[in-house]
C-alpha cells in the first residue's frame, strides 16, 4: 500500500458536483471518463499525490446507483496504491479478506484493480489499484 | 489542499479494528491518542504521505458513538492538510460551504481542525487541518 491512491465519491449528478469540487479545491476536475463495464461515470480531481474521484451511475443496474438509493451520496471507497496486486491479493487472503474479484479487473484511470469485502474491512470498501504498464 | 492528510473510519472496537488495518497495511498502528474533548480515542496507520486514522467513541455522546449508531462502522471524514486555515475557511464561506466550526479547534495528532457540513459537499464530511507549528 504505497498511497492513498483516490477516493471514490458516489454522486447523484456529475456536472453539479463537479462545480462543487472545483469551489472546493480552487481547481476544476482535470478529466473525465465513463467505465462502461461498471455503469459509472467519472471526473477526478488532483490534491497533491492523490485524487478524488466522482462517480456517477449511467444505469440503475450500476453498483452506484445501488450505493445512492441504500445510503444516498457520500463517499463510496478508499483506493490504495499498490505496486504488485496479484502478490497483494495473494497476500490479503491468506490474512483472512475477503476478495470480491479475484482476477484484477480494468477500471478508470488506467488502473487493474480489486476490491475487498466492506465486511472483512470494517465497513470500508477497499480498492487496490496497480497503474497499468 | 496539498493532499489528503488523513481518513477518519469509525469503529467500534479499537483493539480489534487495529488488528484488522495491521493486517491489511502489513504493518502495525504507530499511535494511539485520546481526544476527551471529542469524546474520542484514535490510532494512526501511515500509508506513504497519507494516513488513516481510527476512531472509536469513549462516550454514548460522542459523535462517533451517534454515526455508528445511525449508518454502522465505516468511512467517516476526509481530512485535507492545509497551509493557512484561516484563509481557507474564509475563501470556503464565500465559495458557499458551511463551516462547522469557525474557529478551529485542536484535534488528535497536533493539529488545528474545522469541519465543513455534508450537506454543503455531497454527503461527505471533509475536515481541513493545519500542523500546529
Amino acid at each position: 500500500m504505497k498511497k492513498i491512491e483516490h477516493i471514490g465519491i458516489a454522486v447523484k449528478d456529475l456536472k453539479k458536483s463537479n462545480a462543487v469540487f472545483a469551489s472546493l479545491f480552487g481547481e476544476a476536475h482535470y478529466k473525465e471518463e465513463e467505465v462502461a463495464s461498471e455503469g459509472v461515470k467519472t471526473s477526478f480531481f488532483k490534491s497533491g499525490p492523490n485524487k478524488i474521484e466522482l462517480l456517477e451511475a449511467t444505469n440503475s443496474e450500476s453498483p452506484i446507483a445501488k450505493f445512492i438509493d441504500k445510503k444516498g451520496e457520500g463517499i463510496h471507497h478508499i483506493a490504495f496504491a499498490v505496486s504488485d496486486i496479484t502478490s497483494e491479493i495473494k497476500r490479503l487472503q491468506k490474512e483472512g479478506f475477503t476478495v470480491l474479484n479475484e482476477t484484477p479487473k480494468k477500471g478508470a484511470d488506467n488502473k487493474l484493480v480489486v476490491f475487498l469485502h466492506p465486511k472483512s474491512t470494517n465497513g470500508v470498501l477497499i480498492e487496490l489499484c496497480q497503474e497499468i504498464e
